[in-house]
């Protein structure tokens, strides 16, 4: 059987079929600059050692135009994997926010549609995207069953005092403001696998994950019992563009003595801070790239970035009491070697010690790069949010219908 | 020879008189309500054993009248405790924001004033009131030299990548928008209290102010290597009235969404958040009470404001890679022996184990409350700021002046 894995951001598509129970790839690709010009998509048939790519600069007006574009393509006599639409079993889509309704992978009907759309003020820029992704997907696949993965669910375990703030009350019971947390699909994936090779289920984990958005999360015994991200998507790590945590003090100075707007101060949190704001470069490489030529204020932010980590590191051994492994995932967690060197270094009180001979050098996927002696596994493993959509829609669906 | 402390807040006058270098308090003070109607001034005489109070309702229309009365009382023929001020060798003042102008302790000159005065705009409530206090103490004590001692001086040796925020950095070069952090005073002298206690020059620490405003700070070798404030006093740890850390996501939602103001909200995080905001009360000894009678509201309070701190535990040891000790100060780190408990529970990866019977009873003053063989002391040492500013004005004075 076929899931066919959708992400629809604001802007972009992302898509992924995937022959399971095999969990085979057989096709990824992104459609990007959704409804601007210059768009492009790029599609690779049979990802991995064989793999054959094609790139298609063509601008897409929505997401309605560009899944038909896709399905075409799957759809294709020549060059197709699937003869037609029917042939997909069901389709998962990535929900970013699931509030406080949705606690876990669920079957998409009109009362979920609905609830999604209650949500729309919590995550007012992916909520709609994600759900007329869903709508496109229920015309163009109307014999599969749809599924809705939500960023949030995985972090629905945290204990009150890890999501309430310190603020009134009412703010929480009526306006559903506390911290919801995000990348819980990452984070789920990467604590299973991380369990498995421990062969533990009560591990005390500290997953990493550190792509162009950063967060990090507490998990024990499968459950997240504190992330990073909060209310937003901005707050805890140094990310690309965003300032992770900040003191609220400054916001009220910016408005106040400088004359700021509101919105200029939330778009230069989101857009223009991060290691952007910091070195001019929002990517890890660049940042890397103007190290080695002396710049001293990328030097700065590779450090204030690894700091911000190693304080939650911290921060998360004292939630869980101890801790069995700490996890990289996520571009910079999986191919920065530096990073996670010196991410790791001077925490031996932690029983933390990285085996610099493994963290050079090694396969993709999974692997543990801790001296064998140290009591602290560090594993780096893959990010693969689209895989564990697609298994977890597998779970979802009834025997029957296997 | 005599030092007059001085600590001016916005509405209000505390005074201490010391007899140095025996470290002696004289008499101690608290005018309340300055330009406010209902105002009220208590004066102690030796305070401690042999204490004589005074208690006057008296509305003092600015902190010069409330300084002269205080002046008049202290040279009083009959009451008094010297014969005029001639007798005070150094005023010492108290001075919330040092900015980077201010490292240390300094002899206040024409300069110096001109300095706190630039640096109003980064504390518009606390600078204004400590320089008037100057002004007026310039006047009243000719004699004495002028001593200001400065709330940010201590965290000044904090590294690059603990202050600065992941913002563009011309904030910071020309805004000097940065963590500076705040009671610095006082964790320079428990910390150093605590020193001796390990007779230990390079140890590693950890204090935790707690009294209405709450703040942290990581010490190695007698400096401040971060703290929990940053650039104004309402973030870090959960506080009587303040948030301490929040999304600041949250902040743009209340704007954008609920259509608060700015000032609005500022008013909000600063004024009717923390402890207040969660259950109704800001003072802890009501929250106690509250939980005693059940009240859910209050218990969760309790327990976000102990896991907030445990956090920062965490944190602060990664930042030190390891801990030699914890120190409890400030109203509810001195008196809240619930709170010391539930804040050192389940830290034993750390080493930290409290000793319950040596938690619930002591002597004020210092003391150590962790288990004999623990290897992480617990400290409860009570906070004398006012002590701390007398030492450091003594200090300063030329020996051919003492």
């Amino acid at each position: 059987m076929h899931v066919f894995v959708i992400n629809c951001g604001s802007s972009s598509l992302k898509y992924q079929l995937f022959r399971m129970p095999l969990e085979k790839p057989l096709c990824v690709g992104l459609v990007d600059r959704i409804g601007l010009d210059g768009g492009k998509w790029v599609h690779r048939v049979s990802p991995g050692a064989e793999e054959k790519s094609i790139e298609i600069n063509q601008s897409m007006a929505d997401h309605g135009t560009a899944l038909l574009e896709v399905v075409r393509l799957l759809t294709d006599p020549n060059a197709g994997l699937i003869k037609s639409t029917a042939e997909i079993d069901a389709v998962g889509h990535r929900v970013v926010h699931g509030g406080e309704t949705f606690a876990s992978t669920t079957r998409i009907t009109d009362e979920v549609k609905s609830k999604i759309r209650d949500l729309f003020s919590l995550a007012p820029l992916h909520n709609p995207a994600n759900l007329s992704g869903i709508e496109v997907a229920e015309k163009l696949f109307p014999g599969a069953i749809q599924v809705a993965v939500f960023d949030t669910a995985f972090h629905q375990s945290m204990p009150e005092v890890a999501f309430r703030y310190a603020i009134p009350r009412t703010f929480y019971t009526r306006e559903k403001i506390r911290a919801y947390g995000f990348h819980g699909t990452s984070h789920k994936y990467v604590t299973e696998q991380a369990g498995r090779l421990l062969n533990k289920t009560d591990a005390k984990l500290i997953s990493m994950h550190l792509g162009n958005g950063c967060s990090m999360t507490a998990v024990r015994g499968g459950r997240s019992l504190d992330t990073s991200m909060g209310f937003g998507p901005v707050g805890g790590l140094i990310m690309g563009t965003r300032s992770g945590d900040m003191d609220t003090a400054v916001i009220f100075h910016l408005i106040d003595q400088l004359k700021f707007s509101p919105s200029e101060v939330n778009e230069l949190l989101n857009k223009k801070s991060g290691m952007l704001g910091l070195t001019g470069y929002s990517d890890m490489r660049d940042i890397r790239q103007a190290m080695e030529k002396g710049d001293r204020e990328a030097q700065l932010a590779f450090h204030m970035y690894a700091y911000r980590i190693k304080k939650y590191i911290g921060a998360y051994t004292a939630v869980l009491n101890g801790l069995d492994a700490l996890i990289f995932t996520g571009g910079v967690g999986e191919h920065d070697e530096m990073m996670r060197q010196t991410i790791c270094s001077e925490l031996e009180y932690l029983g933390v010690c990285l085996d610099k001979g493994k963290n050079q050098s090694g396969p993709a996927g999974q692997r543990d790069i801790s001296r064998e002696d140290a009591p602290v596994r560090i594993f780096v493993i893959a990010a693969n949010e689209e895989l564990e959509i697609a298994r977890q829609c597998y779970a979802l669906i009834k025997p029957g219908e296997k």
